[in-house]
């Protein structure tokens, strides 16, 4: 989808706030119209503009009722440089069919024994020798650089710069992927939500009430549904805290 | 910065061609008025709300003349996913900063002999033996994934998401940088202009008319810098095409 228009729509604070509920669960237009405190033209017609450009979608449920969602994973970047003003915008692919296309992306950053920063990216062909951006900054400002070795860095970077966001598409569409697969454990028990949860203690571990703030729910909600996550074995409590069970916890 | 003031920023078409604009070179308003083709007064409108989010910046040159120029790097990045509307926005920290807060990334993803995807990602104090997400996808959907399996790649996953961003930011960082350093090498004949002529073939070989309409300059004023750029040795002809002259070409 064209950038541009993306960020037209993105500019406006009521879609963006509509975009962050529809996040959260299928939404009618009644409901969204009461949670932002907008009147239902309004809403309808900010949800024909998402729906025009393909970020939210409907479906009618038994009751007849015309639940809206977010349609599919999208990605924006913006770049803002003395030298660029640049934007990015693309759906994420298919965990599967995106790997395919870039079998080994590595990066590697690092500082080496003389001070001396070092960027490498192997590209899709080129895994075993990577070429290799040895950059001798000797952190002089107006140090004389070879200029065909800044002309090599900026080719290298570019590709960088390609292959992460390349990578952070496949990251988004493989969160997608993993989150619809807990929402499936959790059927009939409101999938969606334990999912949240488990995201929400990703970063480490939270009190129940800085859950419930994150994840916008009421603190007695989120309180019985860690204890039902607890019984799954999927979080623990520590103190007043709670925390993810995993191996690398 | 806020992420919301700056969709809101950047959610007017003209604000984004202001960028576009001083991108390219340092601008006074009369100059931009020309090229937008809109008032001096709504201009001055756009470039006072650019200011005050610290994207523009401005000086005074000898001819008293004022100059509008994009103050430093700043990155957004926005998800929209069924399960996320999330926004991210940071300005990139110095190249030589940033790198000692977290000295090693590494990122594999591939496809191992057993079909099955593999991410794994190495966090800043965890390289030697970095955490594998080692996930069973043999494709089919509803197939009855391991809850705990699930969970950990979760955490993976934002952590990954989180390494990627700081990655780009310091991509981001040193793209300037180095374009810095090749405009200091032409002082005096435009090296802004010669950054982005490099910075253009990047990307692959290109014909001088296609570069001209990569940087918006005339065509005439791209083939003469161009052949500068290849009495530098930097550039060369291939064909009716020019391309970069690196070790990795």
């Amino acid at each position: 989808m064209d950038s541009a228009a993306l960020l037209d729509l993105l500019g406006n604070e009521n879609r963006r706030r509509i975009l962050r509920l529809l996040s959260r669960k299928p939404c009618y237009v009644t409901e969204i119209s009461e949670y932002l405190g907008v009147s239902p033209k309004a809403v309808i017609d900010h949800l024909r503009k998402l729906d025009d450009a393909g970020l939210v979608e409907s479906h009618v449920d038994d009751g007849r009722r015309k639940y809206f969602s977010i349609a599919r994973n999208l990605r924006l970047e913006v770049n803002v440089s003395p030298y660029e003003f640049g934007t990015k915008s693309a759906y994420s692919a298919s965990p599967n069919l995106d790997i395919t296309s870039w079998r080994h992306v590595s990066l590697h950053v690092g500082r080496d024994a003389g001070g001396n920063d070092t960027a490498s990216a192997g590209g899709a062909d080129s895994s075993p020798d990577a070429p290799r951006a040895d950059e001798a900054d000797e952190g002089g400002n107006g140090a004389d650089h070879d200029l065909g070795d800044l002309v090599s860095d900026i080719e290298q970077l570019e590709r960088l710069e390609n292959e992460l966001s390349m990578a952070q598409r496949w990251v988004q569409g493989r969160l997608t992927q993993t989150l619809d697969r807990i929402s499936a454990h959790f059927e009939g028990v409101d999938g969606r939500f334990y999912g949240d949860l488990i995201r929400g203690l990703a970063g480490g571990s939270e009190t129940a009430d800085a859950l419930a703030r994150r994840v916008d729910a009421p603190p007695d909600v989120v309180a019985d549904a860690l204890d039902g996550l607890a019984a799954h074995g999927v979080v623990e409590r520590d103190g007043d805290r709670w925390r993810l069970v995993t191996d690398n916890a």
